[in-house]
Parts: structure tokens; C-alpha cells; sequence
């Protein structure tokens, strides 16, 4: 019998939901029992859970639990709950535009209800739902990003897209639990991701955890990586897709699209339909956000640098389609001609919803 | 008057040597005053002076220091004292050639010495000139590099190639001190080079010294900075450059090469000619050292990623000499061809040494 498992981040326990505490990761493995709402609350805005889909399958369980407890059988009194709620949760995390996907999605979903105790079952199965389709989504994207892997491959990839950040198996990360599934060998190499250590922090211990091959290093060997130990190809997530397939995601993302070019190794991007945006026609149209000059000059609460050094603290980059071999979604594999082929993967009503 | 100054690392004081503590860089500027050669030996060996030619400068003063307590007549005994000192001074930090090349220079200076008051003499000018020599060489470094830049430029530098680490003015640093004593304005984008944050501690604190517009960025930030700041060139120092002019650097400056080839900007190497090893034919003769795995998982004594997970921690890289735009040395600017020009700067003595 295995020791290992892939580590969910979210579970729910009928009066309560369990979430995995990233914030203390790796150095503790501690796991939080939530029972009320303002748990919930707490618990995203202080991001003990983090990437949008876990945000989202959190705030929707919270907001069944709390639906729960309304002591009412006016349906009108629930909704008006279910809207205060609603609005306190979508304020935990004011930028998780899937956060707010999630909650109103529970609250269509009981739209329609006749009962209080009808609107109460609807709403723990639509959250639910919401966790059980976004584990579906990522083991397809696991399932079509394994296939471009030759077994014994080592790979390589930036920040956190795996398992904790999602239902399961994660997006970037999900061909590798695939692969440990199935008895195919792959060796990861993770880049650490300053400044805020994603890889080190939660990809390193994820992959542990669940018995994947796994190597960490600096962002700035990812060079000396590829040709020293024939890296194969680089699989990262995204953080949005424009029509053209540019690709926001973690900083050092476009560094690394272009050493792959460099090293002539392919470039994938794994991500969710849900990640393209249509409305976006380009990555010039996608504002870079700064953070915080303190996530630069300290680490762990220690200063290593100079007080009031100028810092450039970008969040993400963009990296431009020319430089992306594929991008991996739920409905497959597109290569190529981005602006055609990624408005085809959703159906006309899709096309003209906005985010 | 200026406020600013440019650090120097080390400074001779006649009944002793004043170094800085680079150990406890930036958040505390502690000068120590080292008086025996027991206390040179130790700064040497727990790192409180580093870089090479900071070294070799430092253990040369502290043999000085040492003989001129020598309380005999006898020059026998005056040689055979300073061979000892000469060993055990050695022995601080047995990988660092250039502290062998000082300490030798010193006692081969002392050889033909007639009395035990001239040796003492001949020692302390002897260190002096190594300093006086050092710090000539990098503003020559300095003025050839300083004419590859327009005013108003910004260039990438990893690493510390500084001012503390050499006599004065550094290598790749040098060109914007002197832009800075001429009053031509030069910006530096310091990538913090990880794992042991040279650029952050170090490259930071000495350029905000002298009054030098420094901004700090992470190693994965470089692709966005140059394409969203508009780098216009990249400057790096060099451990070892081969005869064919592939450079090994600290780990990192392999992947910037690649960018600035990515983005069509030069790529330079700043360094003495006693950097260039004829006896390397090409940079595949130059091993890679892999350091413990500690310097990744750890940052200030910090765990920042799990127990027991594999690392991979090559201390440098080696840019391949098609790559690098220009090899900048006290004798000039070395383009192209390094096979034939390398050679061509040094005397056919030289050619035939080792080192």
C-alpha cells in the first residue's frame, strides 16, 4: 500500500469544511476546520486557502454552511440571507473573479427553489458540483498534457498550479499525478518563484507528498538546469489567456518561455477554459500588477536588503504566443493560430459573456 | 559636498588592517579592525571579506602585519617565519587562487631583501602595490565599459562584481562609479542572485553608498524588467574565463546571456586579465561545483521548503563565448574571435604559466 496521496486543499464534512492552511506550509502540515462562515471569510482573506479554483470551492461551501443554519421557512427571508452572505464572502477577496463565479453560481442555482429546505439541498449540491467538476476539468487537462510527455521525461515548471491550488491534481502539476497513477515516470524540476516561493513552499511539498520525483532550485538555474540535466519541455498555468493566447502568469513565466525557445524545448501552458478571457484581444491589453516593495526586500520576515532600495516588484508577465508550443485545456490540445482556434472551444453565448 | 562615497572592503592602517564586514551586509555596516595574523586568518575564512581580489589584498596586509613583528635579526629566521605565516594564511581558504598569488607575490618580493628591516619595508609596500595595482585595473575596467554606454542608460547586472569585493570600483560595478564621478547618469537594475543574494545584500547597499540609482529586482524578474524598462545592456563580472572566451559566473548570468540575446541587447563580461585562464581551452574543461543544499532550502536561517526534498544547487554557470558581445579587460574591449585575441593579451612568458 502507498504512503503517498495528492493533497486536496478543500473537503467538505457536511457541518463543516477542512481546509489545508497553505499559509504555514511547508514547515507545517496543519489543516483548519471551518464551521462558520466567518471562518470562511477569514480564512480567504488571510489566504490559508489560495488559487482562484480552491477560493471558489471554499467560498461555496461556506456559503451552503451557512445557508444551513438559516432559521427560517420564508424563502424570501432565505434569499435575503443568502445575498448578505453572498456579498460578505465575494468581500474576502475583492481581484478572485472566480470567487465571485462561485457564489453566484449557488445563488442561481436556488433561484429557483420552492422550499427553504429545497433551496438548502440545492445549494450543497451545486458547491459540490462546483469542486467535482473543477477535479474533472484538471485530470483532462492532466490527461492531454501527459500525452506530450515522453516517460522518464524531466520537466520543468514556475509557481504553484497543482493540487492545492484547485479541486485536485491541479493544472501545470496534473500530468504528474497522471503519470505517478499510472506507473509512468516523470521528474519534475521546480523553480522556487520569488518572491513569494510558491515552488519551494507548496509545489515541492505537493509533489512529495504524493510520491513525485521532484527537484527544487533558484529561479536563476533554470538555465544551467535544461542543459545540464536535458530538461524536456516547461508546463506552467495561467493566469489569463487572451484571445491571441498571449499568457499572464507568475513572474519569470515569459523568462523561461524564452529559454525554452533558447534551448528549442517546448513551451506548454495549462489551463482551464475558464482562464481565457475573450474579451482580452491581447496581452498589451493586460495591466501588470506591482506588489509591494517588502515581498522583495525580505523573506520570512527578515530584511536582505538595503533600507529604501528601489525595487520592481511585478506580479506576473506576459508571455507573447509565439512562444507558447501549446496551450492545454479540458476540451484538448491547441497549437497554434490562438485568435482562431481558442473563440472555437466556446459556444456562441459563451463568446459574448464577459467576465 | 557629497554624502556618497564608494565602499572600500579593505584598508591598510599601519598597526593594522580594517576590513568591512560584508558578513553582516546591509543591515549592519561593521568595520572591524584586524590586528594579529590570527585575526586575518579568521575573517578570511568565515567570510567577512570576499571576492577575490578583496582577498588576495586583505591576506597580503595580514602578512605584512604579521612579519613586521618578527623579532630577530636573522633573515633566515625572518624567511622561515613568513613561509609559516605564508602556509597557514593559505590554508584560510584553500580554493582561492588569488589569495595564493598575493601571499606568494609577497614572500617573492621579500626574497632578495638584504636585511630583515628592508624585507619588512619591501612586504608592506609590496601589499600596498597589490592594492594600488587592483584598484588601477578597475578603473581602467571601468573607463572601457563606461564607453559602451549612452548616457542615461539602464543596464542588468548579477551578482556582486563590486567595489568591496576588489581594491575599489569592482569590475562589472565600474563603469557606473566612474559614470557617477563624471556626473553622466547611468541606472543599475540588480538582480538579487539567489541563493545567497549577493545583488540584494551586497551590489544594492554598495551602488546606494555612492550614490548610484540602483533598483532591486528578483532573478525571475529580469525578462519582464528589460522588456518593460527597456534595459539597454547587461554587465556581469567572471570567475574564469576560458581561452576561448566562454565565461563561468556566478549561477544565473548563463540565463541572462540568453536573454539579452532573446531581446538583441549586448552582453558583457567585465574583468582582469589575471580572470582569463589560457590553460581552459573551453569552458566544457571548467567542472561545475554543486554547493549544500542548504544555501536553497534555507534563506537567513529560514526553511523555506520542505525536509528532505531533492535540490539542485550548481554555484555558477558558464556562458558559451558567442553569447557574450564583448569581453571588457584593463587592456581594453575584446570582441569576438576570443580565441586568437585572448591569447594576444598577455606575453608569450605569460602565455606559458599556470596558475
Amino acid at each position: 500500500m502507498s504512503t503517498f496521496a495528492i493533497p486536496r486543499s478543500v473537503e467538505w464534512r457536511e457541518t463543516h469544511v477542512t481546509i489545508l492552511n497553505q499559509q504555514k506550509l511547508p514547515s507545517i502540515i496543519e489543516y483548519i476546520d471551518l464551521h462558520t462562515l466567518e471562518d470562511v471569510y477569514e480564512a480567504i482573506a488571510t489566504l490559508k486557502v489560495r488559487g482562484a479554483p480552491a477560493i471558489g470551492i471554499t467560498a461555496a461551501y461556506g456559503l451552503a454552511l451557512a445557508a444551513l443554519r438559516y432559521d427560517t421557512e420564508s424563502l424570501d427571508e432565505f434569499r435575503r440571507r443568502l445575498k448578505r452572505d453572498r456579498d460578505y464572502l465575494a468581500s474576502a477577496r475583492p481581484t478572485a473573479v472566480n470567487l465571485f463565479w462561485a457564489l453566484d453560481r449557488l445563488v442561481t442555482a436556488a433561484a429557483d427553489a420552492l422550499s427553504v429546505n429545497e433551496a438548502k439541498t440545492t445549494l450543497v449540491h451545486e458547491a459540490i458540483r462546483i469542486q467535482v467538476e473543477d477535479e474533472d476539468v484538471c485530470r483532462r487537462i492532466g490527461e492531454h498534457a501527459l500525452s506530450l510527455f515522453r516517460p522518464g521525461e524531466r520537466v520543468m515548471t514556475i509557481c504553484n498550479a497543482g493540487s492545492i491550488a484547485t479541486a485536485r491534481y491541479g493544472t501545470a502539476l496534473a500530468p504528474f499525478y497522471l503519470a505517478k497513477e499510472k506507473g509512468i515516470e516523470l521528474s519534475v524540476y521546480a523553480l522556487e518563484t520569488r518572491p513569494v516561493l510558491q515552488g519551494a513552499r507548496l509545489t515541492a511539498w505537493e509533489l512529495m507528498q504524493a510520491g513525485v520525483d521532484v527537484t527544487l532550485i533558484t529561479d536563476n538555474m533554470a538555465a544551467q538546469a535544461i542543459k545540464a540535466k536535458g530538461i524536456g519541455a516547461i508546463i506552467v498555468g495561467a493566469d489569463r489567456i487572451a484571445q491571441n493566447g498571449d499568457t499572464a502568469n507568475k513572474i519569470g513565466t515569459f523568462g523561461l518561455a524564452l529559454l525554452a525557445k533558447s534551448f528549442d524545448i517546448p513551451f506548454y501552458v495549462a489551463a482551464p477554459l475558464s482562464t481565457i478571457d475573450l474579451t482580452t484581444k491581447t496581452g498589451a491589453d493586460i495591466p501588470i500588477e506591482e506588489r509591494h516593495p517588502d515581498e522583495v526586500t525580505h523573506i520570512a520576515g527578515v530584511r536582505i536588503a538595503p533600507e529604501g532600495v528601489n525595487v520592481y516588484n511585478p506580479a506576473f508577465d506576459v508571455t507573447p504566443n509565439e512562444l507558447i508550443t501549446a496551450i492545454i485545456t479540458e476540451k484538448g490540445i491547441i497549437r497554434g493560430n490562438y485568435n482562431a482556434t481558442l473563440p472555437s472551444l466556446f459556444t456562441k453565448e459563451e463568446q459574448h459573456e464577459t467576465i
